[in-house]
């Protein structure tokens, strides 16, 4: 198989071979637009090289070959005048990784093609401007030197000049410049900056594979979930000059506007400039209306092509273009990112449009994003005139946090538990860090095409750029606009619906719904294969489930009902040693809890409402001994007396325990703790009797949690069987409850076959199965090394976020085989976290399970993904 | 199939029907012994009365058909005269559980009876002790009514009348007792105490079948793993009467000593009595070598019968007799329960005089008995004149407990924590709880077949019996012999060897090993199919262990060598905050570390040793926050100052977890906690190296524990195999040394085919592998509430002694299975506490693994173990 692909040689329809940027070239160039000539180094290269540590020497003689087709195609050469080729170097992986890899531009150039090159373009500045730009990049990118090192050679430049931007030195401020970096790289990586094109064009080359394992990439994989064993294309590409002269420059466009899904074309323009100029976000940019003032012709031919290309590739496309004296050329498409809103927008509208059909639509929207859907935006009451200043709209919904001023702060700020609200001049790919845990997103600079609004609609977050007037200071973490100042820590609120930025904090409202949002997700319920259910402990809960589709309760947690002000009636109950204290006080927990139920149950009237008994250890519900201790130091130390607590100490000791996760909690508290589920059956079957006698239409199912042994379940069905039976009986009525069980605990899974007989339903209690099945606490992992774990690879995704196929998943398979075999009525869910994880559902869809149930947030997610993995399993 | 088999019905072989002393009665009628004439009702009534709730009502007109052939067989009545038959009727299930199980005698007798009786014996005084026996036995054992209550009337009599046994009354007075007996019963049960023979027959033969589920029986079987649902037979059988005058008498005889295994007759004698009153024990016996003096042909008759019995049976019986005026009865046999000296010896000595193969003397001891061996006994220098008093050896070895003078107490004192030994008057099948929690007992009342003695040496406890000369006062909790006075929490030390009891401690010796040990384990070696190896931490343990045999160290936990004076040095790694300090408390523990693994590689030269690195979380090192601010407590109380505690605490904070059973421990430490894990490689590679140089054979492995995910133990081995290699290049050495891992989380079991790939062997942690499968915290759950679990039957054994199979057992099958198949030179081994459980050996066996490795003391247990598997199994 080749190795090197020209351009024009392929049709372009293998992303896998060609990357997404190679092929997108291809597609562009078999259809005719003006794209320069180059080639594609195969992805499969890279992954050689990753498997080797080198990249195959057999390459080159095939990159020598395309670059003289290349110069047959253009009359131009490469590395010697009269018109020379230079030549970039970009990385294009299958799956996007906007700014996580390197490029390197104007390789080819050198103190003989700079002659040239001035000659050709009757323009020295502009080819000094070439030469420096190289070796500054591949210095920088390839070698490794400092960027701070040039930047401040450009610096004293422009103070000794007394000018602010590059564009306004000499031709032979910038020839000065290239000598001065040209020391710099050898002072720092001696003798390693090639003069030979060919060199240049290898290093590069060799770089950009490189860059695929870097850090900033790898975490961008680890965020994205993108394999890392894909590997990169590499594409090689004659260099257009977006800076050759006023009738030159560079943009970004978007064939609908990313940020809200409209039928309008978008883009950002810099006259005179280099496409990385642009994505850097570090001169503010021109709009197509501005374009079409500059270069009418340039203007009407970009939107032609943007809407033959939409039509191609029947999705709204991201395009970069140079202008080159009035030429257009087109560098790159694909498909935009885009806000969940634009996203479900534009599915819905393709479809009438008759681009696309349901399936398709259904399939373009990513189920996770639609949790931004629901994200608060300002409340209309607040007037945007007390805005501090207002930005780019970048990325939508409002957020608020403590200000941090650069990644490092937030990811420490976040860890402690802070939101936090990231501010930077502008963000770069080493900021994905500090963004991934930010609330939202404030630059100075940049537009909606800027990579702090590129990653942050990706991320989903709110962002605003290119806040101008926002006055940043990084050194001294702080910030002032319109007389007024913030400092680090202090509350700071974005709105990246209309750009505007608050210090302090303003009213914020829960979004209106998307009426397209219904039209997609209509299309997807009819396209699913599993129920969803929601994972709900009151009835305001329920009701937000059953408005964003819940098809019932798939997990009602009653030690949720047993907080806040009822925390002392528990603690009677565990603590009292009187036992008619404690008759009453569960007494007093039943009548409660009744309550709760029927409330439960009529926000669901007609629905499934499974309750599970109580689940977490008795301690849970007393103070620790620790906290007790430190009390008594302190009043100890304020001469207060501690009886009380050290009375209370000791009771708390005897329910103490050294692992409580693998301790007395779920079914073993039914077994060992007198009446507790039997008052939960009780006060279950009277709420059931009230919402009928009440003309209700309850669906009650009870279940039972961490079982590990058929036992345990048979024994807990009778005394459940017997509150119903009593309650029934009582009230003349039949009650038909649903008895299950959780599987949550490996053996049983093991033993499905069993407890099955015994069992209505299953319902996979997957945060706890995998903390058994890897022997892992879910929150002590958290704080002390699953982080780390991810970060080194150790384990390729958090398996608290997606089902582990391997371990968790085989036990989950083989509980639900077995358990069906052994009881062909059986009922087997999922609820619990994973429930909202669209990878987690399509294995649950895999394995032909009944339902989901998630929180009420992830709900529309789920209907959406359970529709996906339906549609990509072929099982719809 | 029938439900009744008279005695002469069958030849007695098979046990499952008939149990145990049916089968022993059907086989000696066959054999011609004098046996009096009976029938047993199968254990299949018993199992069917058990799923039914009541005793199938087709039973009786079977039994009244067996009674009929009685009256023909012997030519007398039941339940009217001239010659009226008395029936006993006895439990027996399949399985001895000696006293567990109720017995009713004398049954058929009443108004009219009890007259005939008197006319046929000429001994009104008997036929009413008689009567009285019965009405006291059917009114407490059927009926439930408190013994104490008819042995007050008996004592009220003996007051009354000056005497001092029941002997010594006269029928007149038993005619009393009887009639007083009855308004008792009458009071409690009215119209409940049957007059009808037939009728008390059935209540009684009810009464035993339901004798099989009282809560004694359970805890019984629970304690001995015997199966809850095999059910019992029960035996009705003609009375014949030990207390029929001065040429009457009952006794229990064993055809070997069952102390020692001693090829001599042993036997306890009482005359004038019923058979109950020997294993009483609360009258003293008289010897065999009494009875040959009272009754020399009856005691030559019975030396006959029992050297037939033993060559008949080719084991050591334990036979009961009755003599009726100078005739000799057998009234049942069984397999003698012995001590493990005596099994042993038994074995071997049968296999000598030819009675029994090797696989059968291999099959004959129980192994979990062999621990006993390796008791302590008093030494050679504490002079028996010391002793307090001196009563019957009845279970041989030594122990030292506190003195506790009930059962109830000894269970509670043994919850706490204390070395505990029981002090009765006699034991009682009620005191089964108190037996099993107690170092040793000490009775003052019984012989070498006493209730106490029998369990005792069935539990393999030290025992005194008989010690005739102390005087115990349950009531105030204390017991005088020879003016000395000890109260309940009082040290006191008993000899069973010796029979000696001493207040107070005196020296303990380890007993010398006995050769035909020696012998039965080198059979037991030559049948078995897996390896044995020891969990040994230290060079002193790795003696110990290959004098029992072991064939190497299965796990060394290189946490033991962390602990004592080397602590600081532990804390000085997990708290440094200065990198050079650290460096240097690594470097020390290294240095300590080579002389821990050399000296384990020199104990067990030229045998493996398997190493394994560091398993527990860091903060078992530190001191608990909660001891922390208890200190501080305590010191501000004081006016001391507590800086340094409130910084120590807050750095033990920082390692603190909420389960540190899921946390970070094992290969998470080795690769989250910098050079740990590569600095104890580093140690083993040069304590390798010095081995080899002084001309050893050391064969060392290392284990990563807590390995979850295959990439753990890939990244691992690495760093491992760096230092190996580096420690072999410099030393010029090539060193071979198998790197493995634990298989203790479900997920490694799950993932076992990936895993051995990079693994040379597998040890199952099956107690952590028991834990995660479970949820469940071994310390947490025996605090809270697993005892409970056990007791209600919730789980049919303790997953913590005995493999799970159903669950854990699985995940072993598949990780065995998966791993085999991936990786044909995996060596798969199991070490952790199962490996010392014969039957998790048995499953071990099973599953074809290659080694257990168990604790020293367990080593010659697992040896035997292994060998009855593979001969069960037939795989030997």
């Amino acid at each position: 198989m080749a190795r090197v692909y020209d351009f024009s040689a392929t049709d372009g329809t293998d992303i896998e071979l060609l990357g997404g940027k190679g092929a997108g070239l291809a597609r562009m160039t078999s259809l005719g637009l003006p794209v320069p000539p180059g080639f594609t180094i195969s992805t499969e290269v890279s992954r050689a090289a990753m498997t080797s540590g080198v990249v195959s020497p057999e390459l080159w003689p095939e990159v020598k070959e395309a670059i003289e087709r290349l110069e047959k195609v253009t009359g131009r050469t490469f590395g010697r005048g009269p018109v020379p080729i230079l030549l970039a170097v970009r990385s294009g992986a299958s799956i996007s990784m906007p700014g996580m890899m390197d490029s390197i531009l104007n390789i080819g150039i050198n103190d003989d093609v700079v002659d040239a090159l001035a000659e050709w373009s009757g323009d020295a500045h502009f080819a000094w401007d070439a030469y420096r730009r190289f070796v500054q990049m591949y210095g920088n990118v390839v070698l490794g030197v400092n960027e701070h090192l040039f930047q401040s050679v450009l610096t004293d430049l422009r103070t000794f000049r007394g000018v602010s931007s590059d564009a306004e030195l000499g031709a032979e401020d910038l020839e000065s410049a290239t000598r001065r970096f040209q020391s710099i790289v050898e002072d720092h990586q001696p003798g390693q900056l090639p003069r030979d094109p060919m060199e240049q064009l290898s290093g590069a080359i060799s770089a950009v594979f490189g860059s695929w394992d870097s850090k900033r990439a790898n975490e961008y994989r680890r965020i994205n979930r993108i394999p890392n064993d894909l590997g990169t294309a590499a594409n090689v590409q004659m260099m257009v000059f977006g800076d050759l002269g006023d009738d030159s420059g560079t943009g970004v466009a978007f064939t609908r506007d990313p940020a809200t899904g409209a039928r309008v074309t978008y883009g950002d323009y810099l006259p005179r400039a280099q496409g990385e100029d642009v994505v850097a976000g570090l001169r503010n940019t021109l709009t197509l209306e501005d374009l079409a003032q500059l270069h009418p012709e340039c203007h009407d031919q970009l939107l032609d092509i943007m809407n033959r290309l939409e039509q191609h590739y029947t999705d709204m496309c991201d395009i970069e273009f140079t202008i080159e004296k009035n030429h257009l050329y087109i560098l790159q498409t694909r498909p935009g990112k885009r806000t969940a809103a634009a996203a479900v927008r534009l599915a819905v509208a393709m479809y009438h449009e008759g681009l696309i059909d349901r399936a398709i639509a259904v399939s373009r929207v990513s189920p996770a994003s639609l949790e931004q859907l629901h994200r608060p935006r300002i409340a209309d009451t607040v007037d945007l005139e007390g805005a501090a200043t207002i930005g780019v709209a970048a990325s939508p919904g409002a957020a608020t946090g403590r200000a941090v001023f650069s990644s490092e702060e937030a990811v420490n700020q976040a860890r402690a538990g802070e939101t936090i609200l990231l501010i930077r001049p502008a963000t770069t790919p080493e900021d994905i860090h500090g963004m991934a845990v930010a609330s939202g997103i404030l630059t100075t600079h940049g537009g909606k095409t800027s990579h702090a609004a590129v990653v942050a609609r990706g991320m989903g977050k709110p962002a605003v750029t290119g806040a101008a007037s926002l006055l940043v200071d990084v050194h001294s973490s702080s910030a002032s606009a319109g007389g007024l100042e913030i400092h680090a820590g202090d509350l700071i609120t974005i709105d990246g619906t209309s750009g505007a930025v608050f210090f302090g904090t303003v009213d914020l409202v829960e979004p209106e719904s998307l009426p397209e949002l219904a039209e997609l997700l209509g299309w997807a319920d009819e396209i699913r294969t599993i129920g969803i259910r929601a994972n709900a402990d009151n009835a305001e809960d329920a009701v937000i489930a059953l408005r964003r589709g819940a098809e019932g309760i798939g997990l009602a947690r009653t030690e949720h009902m047993f907080m806040g002000e009822r925390l002392g009636v528990v603690q009677d109950i565990i603590l009292s040693t009187d036992p008619e204290a404690r008759k009453s006080a569960l007494l007093h927990l039943e009548q409660l809890q009744i309550g709760d139920f029927e409330a439960l149950l009529e926000a669901m009237d007609g629905l499934p409402v499974v309750i599970r008994l109580l689940d977490p250890p008795l301690h849970e519900f007393l103070p620790s001994r620790l906290e007790l201790e430190r009390e008594m130091l302190r009043r100890v130390r304020s001469g207060l007396p501690i009886d009380d607590l050290q009375s209370m100490s000791d009771q708390v000791g005897i329910w103490e325990e050294d692992n409580p996760m693998l301790g007395l909690r779920g079914v073993r508290l039914g077994l060992m703790v007198r009446d507790l589920y039997r008052m939960q059956a009780r006060a279950a079957a009277a709420a059931l009797v009230r919402r009928i006698k009440v003309g209700g239409d309850p669906h009650l199912e009870i279940m039972v949690p961490l079982v590990a042994d058929v036992e345990e379940l048979s024994r807990m069905r009778i005394v459940i069987t017997e509150e119903l039976d009593a309650a029934g009986d009582s009230a003349g009525i039949d009650l038909q409850v649903p008895i299950g069980t959780m599987i949550e605990l490996p053996r049983a899974a093991l033993t499905a076959a069993e407890i099955a007989q015994v069992a209505d339903f299953f319902s996979f209690g997957t945060n706890d199965l995998t903390q058994m099945t890897y022997g892992l606490s879910r929150d002590d992992a958290e704080a002390l090394f699953l982080r780390d774990y991810l970060e080194q690879g150790i384990f390729k995704t958090d398996p608290f976020q997606t089902i582990d196929r391997a371990g968790v998943g085989r036990l989950m398979r083989v509980a639900a085989r077995e358990g069906r075999e052994a009881n062909e009525d059986l009922i087997v869910g999922l609820c619990g976290e994973h429930g909202g994880d669209p990878e987690s559902i399509a294995f649950v869809v895999e394995l032909g399970l009944d339902y989901v149930s998630c929180s009420p947030p992830r709900i529309q997610g789920a209907r959406l993904a359970a529709a996906q993995a339906a549609l990509s399993s072929g099982i719809s």
